[in-house]
């Protein structure tokens, strides 16, 4: 599978002139061999390298034990540097050839490891590989679908729980903790964020969740993201505590139809930012369009953030296996906000929603 | 406070001719500002302009609000962008002069963000400017040195409950969970790690919990971090669950002698080599030197791991005012390995340690 993959962006590299690859992210290099390790502090590097069949992973000596281990592919050339050694020297005597290279590197790549390069070598120039290394991971394989669905259904089963657990007294923070335990025992490697967003703190969709006690009349957006196996996945819901006022569930419909609005518009070949048009349309011509503050969704995969992006001027076309969150929202300052996040699988003749929640603003309709 | 530091960065960029500060890392964010905020998938930075008293914050709309309410600096100007606006454009904008500028930036930053400006405009030099940053992070002053207290005085409390709870049939990560929900609870920010590294998982120092159960007679490293109002506090324990063997306690007891001998060396004035120098001697005399595989310590503050570094090669001299951890260890492939942890803070004739639990491997021996 990996040395498929690598198999596949070496034509990529091909066509696009691009003589090395150097990864760096957490995504890619788990990505193309299995290895799960970040580029932080120290350096920590794939290099595929085109034409040739070499691969080169570069680690620093406490990682080697690691990478040894996690790394599926084939032949790879192990190369481990101690804390007294500098990395940039390894990479410097593999890519110093007297010709003119071109190294693929990350948009997220730290400056720190290119700008020593810069400066040491002449011969290199760079390109940004991540639209490449995209084009690959856009449309999932059959094994990542598996992952993602098995992501999906704990999320469905931790955020069902803590729609059981809104109850007046309780604080966000305490909800936001019992949820990320919940949500370990119930298999998921790690909790990225479980958002408890309560009463006027729920008009800031970045809000962290914070002293304030749930009281009966608050609503409460729930937004959690699990990870496992490496795959995430991303779902909200929104309830009120106790019983809804008349504008509360007027602002969730508005939501909620223009997230059916959105779902409708979904199978292969439509514009990705049809998908956007269709939930902004419907919240706009409600007269709240200037409360519908971000994009309607974004892809996940090995990020919890990655293409499609869907959004106005995505102009590409959905393809069967592309996954990403449908999540429209309106959010009215100093008041209350709404949001409603599904995740699904784009097929053929429409979709598949990953996600087996209700959608409801009253908690008694929640049962799975 | 804040304005205090945006005076004496500038200057240090009046001495190091440099024009802009662009900041981009959290931690230097936070240090300058007193608003937390990370860059990651959307442009956020903080440009501070020298000569003038000029300092402009970017942010993407959805945080604009944060950032009016968290920064704490008087006068900035405070600029926002929608998702459909490049961030670029507006940098583009801010640094393109007739006359040649100099731009500090951090070595975190992603290319992403320096690669289109480079390409756009040639006026700019770019220049590392991390060393001047850490300048003057790296003495904490009375504010910072409480909050690192109580950073560690939290973690104190984390590490003797976790001890306390090291027993046969509980596995890593069960404990890793109690241990990270025990530290919110006791009022930690974050828990960025909780190691549990029982029997062979201990000889590699970097291993995340697993699910391998604990029994007698297993070596126990727990290593713990929490986060707490932006600064770390990092410390580590090592246990036996029932009674140790002899040579879990001949190992023992030569990574404790080698802490011992290197928490002697430091007061102020001393070369910071020399902390590390005193704990490898002390582990290479007694014939583990090869399995002493990393440095001795690390800064900590607004970030785990920072400035200075205990290592072999650091020439600078120690500081009142410097925090770092000071830890040795040692890992036996495939066997066990030994690593103690404390935090400390320099002063003119020696040292405070922050650390207040016992060393020993026996669990009984620990009490507050």
């Amino acid at each position: 599978m990996h040395q498929d993959r690598v198999k596949r962006i070496r034509r990529l590299m091909d066509e696009e002139d691009i003589d090395i690859v150097m990864i760096t992210s957490e995504p890619n290099m788990l990505y193309f061999s299995g290895y799960s390790a970040i580029s932080l502090e120290r350096l920590i590097t794939l290099l595929i390298h085109g034409g040739e069949d070499r691969v080169s992973l570069i680690v620093p000596k406490l990682e080697e034990k690691r990478a040894e281990e996690n790394c599926k592919l084939r032949d790879f050339e192990l190369i481990s540097y101690s804390d007294s050694e500098n990395p940039i020297d390894i990479l410097e005597n593999i890519l110093s050839r007297s010709r003119q290279i071109t190294v693929g590197v990350e948009e997220t790549i730290q400056f720190k490891y290119v700008y020593p390069l810069m400066r040491r070598l002449e011969n290199i120039k760079y390109s940004l590989v991540d639209g490449l290394l995209y084009s690959l991971r856009i449309v999932k394989d059959m094994v990542e679908v598996e992952i993602l669905k098995k992501a999906a259904e704990i999320n469905n089963q931790v955020l069902l729980e803590a729609i059981k657990n809104v109850r007046e007294g309780i604080s966000e923070k305490k909800l936001m903790m019992y949820i990320r335990n919940y949500a370990l025992e119930m298999g998921a490697d790690e909790v990225p964020f479980a958002l408890v967003q309560s009463g006027v703190n729920s008009a800031l969709p970045h809000q962290e969740p914070t002293g304030r006690v749930i009281s009966k009349g608050d609503i409460v957006v729930l937004d959690i993201g699990v990870r496992y196996q490496g795959y995430y996945s991303d779902l909200t819901r929104t309830v009120v505590c106790g019983s809804p006022s008349k504008e509360q569930v007027d602002i969730f419909n508005i939501v909620l139809n223009a997230q059916q609005n959105a779902l409708d518009t979904i199978k292969e070949d439509v514009k990705v930012e049809n998908i956007d048009l269709a939930a902004r349309t419907t919240i706009e011509s409600s007269g709240y369009g200037e409360y519908f503050i971000h994009r309607t969704g974004h892809g996940i995969g090995l990020e919890v953030h990655e293409p499609p992006f869907i959004k106005t001027g995505n102009k590409d076309s959905l393809k069967s296996g592309m996954v990403f969150t449908v999540e429209p929202g309106i959010y009215i300052p100093n008041q209350f906000g709404v949001r409603i996040e599904d995740n699904i699988i784009v097929t053929r003749e429409g979709y598949i929603n990953l996600t087996k929640l209700p959608k409801s603003i009253y908690i008694e309709d929640y049962e799975l």
